[in-house]
């Protein structure tokens, strides 16, 4: 599966928020630092897209692939009465795609996660755990990758 | 064109608070009534549906690409600085894709519109009058039908 190799720097604001979990053939994939929900984030590594419109058929085809990849496995592996999945991009304009598993039980339920308040940032080795948890889970899919783009391009 | 012709019920809680503008060979295209925002939301017309991973992989293709359509269309003919498109269900299970025209400017900027509090109901010549620009905008996509589906799958 080829990956994107096109030049790209994620936001500095989702540098600061998330983990980087690893990388699918267009996008990123970040865990948001935020322990109160499982929070995953893919942003397509391409440089200037800020509307899933302004990707090209091809690029959208490969997103909505790799959103419901990150859906599925949310759904199946993780306590999730619905998922949340948004691009909305009013503070960090960088094409990003939220996927976030809701449940009844959770915080803000049924109200939606964003401006509910301060997060709670993962311990160390919650963080390291579900990174490897979701890096596991996602060495099933086509073209994943844990190291940075390069790397997968070499293998 | 051919358009979804499976037995499918619009949610009670959506008929009531949207107008419906027509439908696209997947989704049925409705408008929210809250004048605050140009907010258009499309539903997939697949009975039981709730989130986007359970379509097929040729129902997933469609809903991305009415979704473009409508995402492109607001972004050109309305003032928008962002477009906000979501799938949540938190309330309403049935699924339905949120498409929001956020301008820097409006009522929540940068905050989310769900939850901000009650919406302006359109009078009924702007939606009227609005119900016609969006209809006139889509006429050019293929498939695009103001009247029920039925009445479109005889022409």
């Amino acid at each position: 599966m080829q990956h994107i190799a096109e030049p790209f720097e994620l936001a500095p604001q989702l540098q600061q928020d998330c983990f980087v979990v690893g990388y699918l053939p267009l996008c990123q994939v970040l865990l948001l630092n935020d322990a109160n929900f499982t929070w995953v984030v893919l942003v397509p590594r391409i440089a200037g897209a800020t509307e899933i419109f302004q990707l090209s058929d091809s690029h959208q085809s490969m997103l909505l692939q790799e959103s419901s990849v990150i859906a599925r496995m949310i759904a199946e592996h993780f306590p999730c009465d619905k998922l949340n999945i948004a691009a909305l991009g009013n503070i960090v304009s960088q094409l990003h795609i939220h996927h976030i598993a809701r449940r009844r039980d959770d915080l803000c339920w049924p109200g939606v996660v964003w401006g509910y308040g301060q997060g709670r940032a993962y311990q160390t080795h919650e963080k390291n755990t579900l990174l490897q948890t979701l890096q596991n889970l996602l060495s099933h899919s086509p073209g994943f990758c844990s190291a940075p783009v390069d790397s997968c391009a070499d293998e």
